[in-house]
């Protein structure tokens, strides 16, 4: 779909941003510019199949705590599983002896770009949390029931957050969790 | 939670990128870099309770069609209702008499700030599509137990669109939509 020349404009720890050239196929040049966000793995540490754990942090973006599911960035050399188990660490505590990946997506078509995958976590232990400095985090036990219903209210808010639970939620309800 | 002094340091037609400096409780000054992305709204049109209709388009992130609920960026001065409204009509030529918003949310938590709003839109009229001349798309009409089915297994694989189909399975087994 055409040729394309491309410059790394900006370049920052969790993200870059690329202007690039595209030749589309009727003659039209195209500068696009992109963010290319570093992956992201996400974290539901199941207690039971109807009890969950998740996060109230705060979030300077919003400038308040939000509720979510435990995620970061995936470090270098790191596979999006080996991040997940060192974020659910260092963030909530907890470790687990079981892990299955429920989905992979992008957050986005166009623009941003930004690679999510979601874990379920079970056989969960309890360790001691290593939030990083600048971290300020509490674990909330909750049951999956008034997690949905948080999603379906607004008061859960973020794309990832959401999609787990309403991915639980069908499993649930289809008695494959 | 402390003072923040901020500075856009690129800014594009659909985003700007802001390093803001945050002073914590704790005497710690963090320096953060924020997307911030102008916000998007995005249209599931519904034929029935049963059908609805997704496009095929190329994304240039992707370098190849995939399949997903039109969406676009909304203008300045616009609602996210006139911007759908807008898009709908652009991408697939469709007009709706019923419109109603079933989730806002964010598509992120940190680094990058992109607030989405998805509508459904029924009781649909075909009119003639006006795509941008730089994009590509077709109309596909699909049932929701289809759609649902290639969100699992990934062949539907971007963010608003999962979210949009999860709530829409869900309200149609809810006896709801």
């Amino acid at each position: 779909m055409g040729k394309a020349t491309t410059n790394i404009i900006y370049s920052q720890k969790f993200f870059d941003v690329e202007e690039r050239n595209f030749l589309l196929p009727h003659g039209i040049n195209k500068k696009y510019s992109i963010v290319h966000r570093r992956p992201i793995s996400v974290i539901f540490p199941l207690e039971d199949d109807k009890n969950l754990y998740l996060i109230l942090q705060y979030r300077h973006l919003f400038g308040k705590r939000i509720l979510e599911a435990p995620a970061g960035h995936i470090d270098n050399g790191e596979t999006s599983l080996d991040g997940a188990k060192r974020e659910l660490r260092e963030e909530t505590g907890l470790e687990a002896r079981s892990w299955k990946k429920i989905i992979e997506y992008d957050s986005s078509g166009s623009v941003i770009e930004s690679h999510v995958s979601i874990f379920l976590a079970r056989n969960l232990k309890r360790g001691t949390a290593l939030p990083e400095d600048y971290e300020d985090i509490k674990l909330i036990k909750i049951s999956l029931e008034e997690a949905v219903k948080k999603v379906m209210s607004g008061e859960i808010s973020t794309s990832s957050t959401i999609i787990g639970l309403l991915l639980l939620d069908k499993a649930y309800k289809e008695n494959k969790l």
